[in-house]
């Protein structure tokens, strides 16, 4: 055990001074947003009325392959940044495996999770515009949380709409981010149009990320000086978080390390996007080659079951068209408990590279993710998010199989948070109660027929 | 902000190989512990009934200043360990403050603070004597879930008597202990003598931490393989917890950086032992000054209102006496929520080390110590415990005095832990909803009263 450390932390001097942006080295771009009335590519005008100007010219950039982290930005980084690249000595001993498993830990920081990353970026672009407010949608709890401190950092009024199945399971995240001074709202709710809509349509409806994003858009288009910032799915946040790849690729080289396989779990799909940034980028290059593995609920399994086609982002379907794996926007999950998870599509940059057949994808049940995550808990110590559980299931299940044929691989997967405010969910699965959700081909055949015509 | 980072990491390498034993260093030594019924020393036997015993033997030994850390410690220490040492440049541009401000981050960890430097360490020892079983009591819950995560890890069973007004406050810090399988009871139960007892005389109690340690005694003393673990106060825990200041030395030894305060929070006084314990060792050698301060709730100020004087570490009356600042055994304090600082004791190491005048004690007010969170959390990212933000809270006044008088002072605060299970008690701050509760003098007196004659 000696060789290699538990934990490896790069000095905040390695920390990288730009992120990487996948694009630029795809030969076949992800498809452009289009607006849905003209069926056009949205132009950077008609983004701006919506986000951030900083953040709508990364979103469009296909082309530059670094994009410099702001000093302020880099900043806050190193408050909590580099996080560690971890070695699960432990867990290889409890699984009797020959694999070699590492993992990337991003739940080191209030927020839990990596999607502070984006946040303190997306905080800056706005604050460095002249906003004051800013408004936005969160599952689990993590992304609102992160947007929550990053916005108190720059004093900024962050406003949140919650999944209302989140919301009631995890009371005490809402006390968080009123700590960091946000103000949260359940959603579906009745302080927008949309919101009072999909109440009026699904009456009890446990709310999804689709209905919370809606409601988001609307109250920042009806504030003078906000703007709507998302968490994840966006090229410009899988972008941000390529500073948890870049991070592990130089812990890696350092350990002198190769990885055959990488694993992370997709809901949006950021934070395995910025995972795998510099390795699919060596990839592309045609310079090395990697196994990817995304892993889904299969309650929401919008890579395994789902189309690649043009879909609105938001159930309210006022948001941009974008070409994506996707259940629909209308589909709506069950109220499992991988809130960060639920939503029915996937990032375009992924599902473009995932439909180049450059990365595989498999969904994996949720009682068997809490089985793997109470393993990981009691081996290596954290206990995962249930989100981060999905990766952890994936690569015991490979470790397991290294195990069968006696395979030495190395396996990297995502750790990208912790379950402190999951404990609902915990509970259930501890009382025996947890139950796995899958939908019917009926459920999905629904979301497909709701698809545009594009 | 170039020239000393954010955060400091040892390398693994770098983690201490010994534990350091402040007392083999004292002239004057802590007064033994004492049998209540023949007011003799207790012998090393007695106290095996109750403590492992290398437990016992560390609790006793007053002269060997390096006490090695096993190697299954120590590699387990290696999944969490070395901590952070940060300086708190965003808190100190928020203050203004011409003082230079270090902490050392103890909360990256599930059990959300430094109570696993001792969980594992006696359960390690539980598990070398061929135990089965432990016992043991929790505050804030932050001991129970450590011992919980230690107790999985070596295969022991881990019974956790939770003080009712923690267990209340906190419903998911159960479930974090049951996920690493342990079994949770809220304190005074009715599944002990004790426990029924305490139940007749105070009607409706919130219970205390001296009452939940009877209840875990008599539990692991009425079992045949078992003992009770107890998370603070003794002087093994003491010794488990240098583990802090010996990480905190040697990283601000690399930095070039010598503490002119060194500030810690005093509950039954482990973490504030253990931070200070190099810094003391050389204060006590006469190699070096610090100022050190203990910083205890003005809801329970066993310090700076208490009484240097034998008493019951536990309400029940069936422990030791020990020679301690005490608010009596029988003192119960009001529900703060500070639940991990509501013990009517102080270490008997720390109790001799301030009446010799080698450290100041300090009490803070409930309000006050969250609005210091607060600013902490919005400015250095982590939301602190409630028990770690009294140390905020006064290395900010330190820091607000050094600003009026143009002090340039480097101060060194102990951040024991997270607040992620303190939800309710930042709900309550939050609504404005949250008082000071001070015992009145005659509270104390009561409590006084009720002293042992010894």
């Amino acid at each position: 055990m000696a060789d290699i450390p538990y934990k490896t932390y790069l000095s905040e001097d390695e920390l990288p001074k730009a992120w990487y942006n996948i694009r630029a080295d795809m030969k076949k771009k992800p498809a452009p947003l289009l607006n849905p009335a003209t069926l056009k590519p949205v132009a950077a005008e008609e983004l701006e009325r919506v986000f951030c100007r900083e953040c709508v010219k990364q979103e469009l950039d296909d082309e530059t392959p670094l994009i410099p982290i702001p000093k302020a930005v880099h900043d806050f980084y190193r408050m909590y940044r580099p996080s560690p690249l971890v070695r699960a000595y432990f867990l290889e001993k409890a699984l009797g495996t020959p694999a070699k498993i590492y993992y990337k830990f991003e739940g080191n920081n209030t927020s839990g999770s990596h999607k502070l990353n984006s946040a303190i970026a997306q905080a800056y672009y706005a604050k460095a515009q002249g906003l004051t407010d800013v408004t936005t949608e969160t599952g689990a709890g993590q992304w609102g949380t992160a947007l929550s401190m990053a916005s108190a950092f720059f004093g900024l009024k962050c406003h949140v709409f919650m999944v209302k199945c989140s919301y009631e399971q995890k009371p005490f995240r809402r006390e968080v981010m009123r700590t960091y001074g946000a103000d949260v709202t359940p959603s579906p709710s009745m302080t927008t149009k949309i919101g009072r809509e999909i109440n009026e349509r699904f009456p009890g409806t446990n709310g999804s990320l689709g209905c919370a994003i809606s409601e988001a858009v609307e109250k920042a288009t009806g504030m003078p000086n906000a703007r709507y910032l998302l968490g994840s799915v966006l090229n410009q946040v899988c972008l941000h978080q390529s500073i948890i790849g870049l991070e592990s690729k130089a812990a890696l080289d350092r350990l002198g390390v190769r990885p055959d396989v990488i694993i992370g779990c997709a809901g949006g799909g950021s934070n395995l996007a910025g995972l795998i940034a510099p390795f699919m980028g060596e990839k592309l290059r045609g310079e090395n080659d990697y196994r990817i593995v995304a892993v889904e609920p299969s309650s929401c399994p919008s890579f395994t079951r789902g189309r690649y086609a043009y879909d609105f982002c938001d159930t309210g379907r006022v948001c941009p068209l974008q070409k994506m794996y996707t259940l629909g926007s209308s589909f709506i999950p069950s109220p499992s408990h991988a809130g960060g998870l639920r939503y029915h599509g996937m990032s375009a940059l992924l599902s473009e590279l995932y439909d180049q057949g450059l990365m595989e994808a498999k969904s994996v049940e949720q009682t068997s993710v809490f089985e793997a995550a109470t393993l990981f808990a009691r081996t290596e110590g954290t206990l995962p998010a249930p989100e981060s559980a999905h990766a952890i299931r994936a690569a015991v299940d490979e470790a397991l199989e290294c195990k069968a044929a006696g395979r030495e691989e190395t396996i990297l997967f995502g750790l990208t948070g912790t379950g402190y405010f999951d404990m609902v969910a915990y509970g259930r699965y501890n009382d025996g109660e947890m139950k796995d959700c899958i939908p019917t081909d009926d459920d999905l055949a629904a979301g497909f027929a709701a698809l545009p015509k594009v």
